[in-house]
């Protein structure tokens, strides 16, 4: 089974996977999905948002038990992040059905559709799109890098855009969801336990700040003559660090746009984006606030003009207490209890429906990377784990 | 004359110019020259490196006089950076003319191909092969951002790679290049002069800085756990802005590689490129020495691997004395004489024949932006002086 899906969307030079929503790629990961339903003889359908759906028993009868993760990637992403969850999800179904396992509600794997936002910039589509946390018409103005808009790109694949919207009936058919997870840090590593389930997810969201100042000539142009952008962005990029350490949070820039990035230019616009996450929303207010004020401090230093806009924002996220101890006590009360800074569709959600997470242990820590790992030993731990939530949840 | 070349290459969003070597804008950029050439009756060519040029009398006879500039710009460059100097030599011949001038020496208008470098990363290509200081092996390894060959993109173009080269033959018939050229500082404008004589142009040189830490989640990666080179960076440009203050020299980032770039990844390489130039040599030397040292003691406390390579480098050059001083006394040492940090294919050509060059009045100092400026009265003053100059070499 990840035979079948490792080349999919692997770049031969980085080693990572670039796995766009609404690419060929996306679309050969879509094909495996497909494949590995009709394999186990699940009822296959792709819901109005194209997230992909794959049953056992009857997906009409309400009450069902959702597990599932995505296939798509960040930017030369790693290996597991995603797929993880989907490929734990088939095994985990293998698994039970091995055990002879009768179920009592209805089962399904899922896939959800550009929950890494690599393309369009914004994380989570697919769920924010079944939830109603996204309109149609917000999604119908998202863009990627080539100016291609979401519908457009929905409809080069072979998917019917104008379906796209909140879908509560099918929600409202979900008992609970469960979504298996390499974790992308080093809880687990630190306390020496193979599978762990999550607490919360921090409340995060992404700022762009644009500074803008004034091309010129690298080569002729006075220090004291000049408004460089890239001092400011540089002074700001540190700011971020500095103040996240002061605030037991995260803070980073990781993406930047200049303009005209010429060798012998100075830019007349740096744009910068910062993503940043806290464990509670009074301490992510706090650094944010701070970032902005050392950027504007230095930009009247600089001459230049900064504005920063907040593209997305998701509040704390506390999954479900009941699900979460169900969980908990399926596994024996054998395994920890932990929060995460990432964004999951479990995230996205929970406002909907009974959600939880079960994270694997990641020993580098290393996501979003090529070098992102697994080992093979908790990966098994982790579909037998999910085995038993699934079994407890689904043939009680 | 400028109505024709104005709209060529003009960008609609930002107003400013996009000509770069061998594309079609490029090409646009030339047919205008052949065009202005041959209305003028000038004898129209291009030499083995795809410079263009127009000849008034025996370009055989040798003892030439030249004058004349480039078309291409960096990125969303100005009006004036090169294309001034090509369209004020055409009025200049056309001044000239009206003032019934007998010319005893051949003279000839020139385009120099590819010199701001903006496709290929390397500037004054076109010069560079003529004398010789770019060898056609060095020269069939430049490639573009799209991994396009400077051969493949001028066959594509329609010119024939296999014959670049140096050309001593043609070189050794140009008794005297002079180059006009606006200012791009505000040295005339602070001296109240319309027009200036260049004395030397500063060394200079570009180093690109790589900066290699680990792809990580920045959601979920512990500030301590990090190796983000991002932070390296930032350093680097605040210290190089530091060290070129305290050597009275200049010191830049304006382009800026980031991998894998993506809002919540912490980067895996930013390749960051320093444009720096002093008034001398050993200024240089420590400006450059300061920021690498600067970088590595940073890089050290990210756990960020560096490297740099320095990717071009020029060092001074004093334009030849004796025309410089030609030049002066036939202007009526009414201009002043002034040094620059930007490279031209004067400065490159330096080396091989007797150069000079001719500033005219840049009243905000700014360049490679869409709101470079020269007021018309004093380009006017530009062709004035240099058909005085041009009718003193060759009119004699």
């Amino acid at each position: 089974m990840w035979a079948d899906l490792r080349p999919i969307g692997r770049h031969a030079d980085s080693g990572g996977y670039r796995r766009y929503a609404w690419t060929g790629t996306d679309a050969d990961c879509r094909t495996w999905f497909q494949e590995q339903a009709e394999a186990r003889g699940l009822a296959y359908e792709t819901d109005r948002n194209g997230n992909q759906w794959a049953w056992l028993g009857d997906p009409l009868a309400g009450d069902a038990v959702v597990t599932g993760s995505h296939l798509d990637s960040v930017p030369d992403g790693g290996a597991f992040d995603g797929p993880l969850g989907v490929v734990s999800s088939f095994a985990a179904l293998d698994e039970l059905r091995g055990r002879g396992a009768e179920f009592t509600r209805p089962l399904a794997v899922v896939n959800f559709g550009d929950e890494e936002g690599a393309r369009f910039g914004l994380a989570c589509v697919g769920s924010r799109l079944a939830s109603g946390q996204l309109t149609k018409e917000q999604a119908y103005d998202l863009r990627d890098g080539d100016g291609i808009s979401l519908p457009q790109a929905m409809e080069a694949a072979g998917y019917d855009p104008s379906a796209i919207g909140a879908d509560p009936e099918r929600l409202a058919r979900v008992g609970a969801f469960v979504e298996l997870h390499v974790e992308q840090g080093r809880a687990l590593d630190l306390s020496g336990d193979a599978v762990g389930i999550a607490s919360a997810i921090w409340p995060h969201g992404r700022w762009r700040f644009d500074f803008r100042g004034e091309a010129n000539h690298a080569g002729t142009t006075r220090l004291v003559d000049r408004r460089d952008p890239m001092l400011t962005y540089a002074e700001t990029v540190l700011a971020a660090r500095r103040e996240a350490e002061l605030a037991g949070a995260l803070a980073t820039f990781g993406k930047i746009s200049v303009e005209p990035n010429g060798v012998n230019a100075i830019p007349s616009l740096v744009r910068g984006w910062l993503d940043s996450r806290a464990p509670d929303q009074a301490a992510l207010d706090t650094v944010v606030a701070a970032i902005e004020q050392a950027a504007k401090e230095r930009a009247e230093r600089d001459g230049v003009d900064l504005s920063v806009v907040r593209e997305s924002f998701t509040p704390v996220i506390e999954f479900e207490h009941a699900l979460r101890d169900q969980l908990d006590k399926i596994l024996g009360g054998r395994i920890p209890v932990l929060g995460t800074g990432a964004g999951h569709d479990a995230g996205i959600l929970s406002g909907s429906i009974p959600t939880a997470m079960l994270f694997v242990r990641n020993p580098t820590g290393v996501s979003h990377s090529p070098a992102e790992y697994a080992p093979e030993d908790d990966c098994v731990a982790g579909v037998l784990a999910l085995a038993d939530v699934l079994e407890g949840l689904a043939c009680g």
